[in-house]
């Protein structure tokens, strides 16, 4: 564990983030102590939070040394930079460090409105959401190819920005009709292997929770079928 | 200027693209030399754009011997680490960098829907839109505040990110009624001074004709008034 006294790292987030996930993993990863302040979102979102994060009011926010850093992928970076000992969770040669952001960059383009249209849709809508969603899997899986990890032996940067999807995707997949370990073998035996690690078992969300927030959601929505 | 070969490093881009406009800024701050390939597009894409960003099949893309880089913010952060002689684009420190960076991810996931909605809308829509931009512009102008460029004294990476819309920003104010010299002066006048540069001034695509490409664009798409 590093030395970094735990006041001084600070995490606001809610339970069900998968953006705050991949900030506590990469956390863990380095080993830094840190408080873990849980916002009571998505109501209630504490002053605390929205003096940190003015632009855009929302989870994750990493608070350190009483300056506030926002934006998931952006946080993982400086956390990348602040604390150089330990393992490094970015190649530091420049084109491997900008292949890695690439594929960070691309999951977020496609995976999280790929979630949304899936749990905000029903009937074809849904079955077309769950095939596009399918597809940029594909490419995730192909762009894995035969390695443990999206960077090669060793647990990276893509491998954070893609696991802390993990619960969700297996909840949406009960919601809309899909399995990742049948439908994305390769990338649900990386998962597997992702989900060995403690930093990031201990802190992905229970999926039979998330699944009752969604049906709780589309019920609320009129999306339930 | 730098002794990098003009072979080794490759710009395939488009004219009328702000993405090219921030690379090529950024190459030529940093005083690389470059092959630029002007893309025939929107339709002809070539064979060398399809193979060297597969993912996207966008420009620009930067070739740096033999591999590809993709997504400009991406490519400027891999020039400013593959080529440390001269100005640094972004700060070192990594709680500056990461302020630095959250800026410019804000540019381009409000700056570039907010424009499109501008050009593929009319009547109420647009108006609506327009006022939309203006309020990301008063976002922009609050966080310059009193400084000549974003980082402080020096041209860095959100001016970059940044001011490669100015060509774009004028001519959608001629079809959507807007001045941002009225609107928003203190953007202005910042857009002014990196006009001054060389770096910058050389590489913006003509307003004129992004007009009459926007004309033509509303017209094939009945949104013209």
């Amino acid at each position: 564990m590093s030395s970094t006294k735990e006041s001084e790292v600070v995490v606001l987030g809610w339970w069900i983030s998968m953006f705050t996930a991949r900030v506590r993993i990469a956390l863990a990863e380095k080993g830094i102590n840190y408080q873990y302040i849980e916002e009571d979102l998505p109501e209630n979102k504490s002053p605390l939070l929205l003096k940190h994060n003015p632009i855009y009011k929302k989870v994750p926010v990493l608070v350190h040394k009483g300056k506030p850093i926002c934006e998931s992928l952006i946080i993982v970076q400086y956390i990348n930079e602040t604390w150089k000992d330990g393992c490094s969770l970015l190649p530091s040669d420049p084109y491997l460090k900008s292949q890695a952001v690439f594929w960070a960059d691309y999951i977020d383009k496609h995976i999280y409105p790929g979630t949304m249209i899936i749990i905000s849709s029903k009937g074809e809508d849904m079955h077309k959401g769950v095939e596009q969603l399918l597809g940029y899997f594909k490419v995730l899986e192909s762009e894995l190819g035969e390695k443990p990890y999206f960077n090669g032996e060793s647990f990276g940067f893509v491998d954070m920005a893609l696991i802390c999807y993990y619960s969700h995707l297996i909840a949406y997949g009960k919601v809309a009709n899909y399995n990742v370990e049948k439908d994305c073998p390769k990338l649900f035996a990386w998962a597997t292997l992702c989900m060995k690690r403690e930093s990031v078992s201990k802190v992905l969300a229970d999926p039979n929770k998330i699944y009752e927030m969604i049906i709780a959601y589309r019920k609320q929505n009129g999306t339930e079928d």
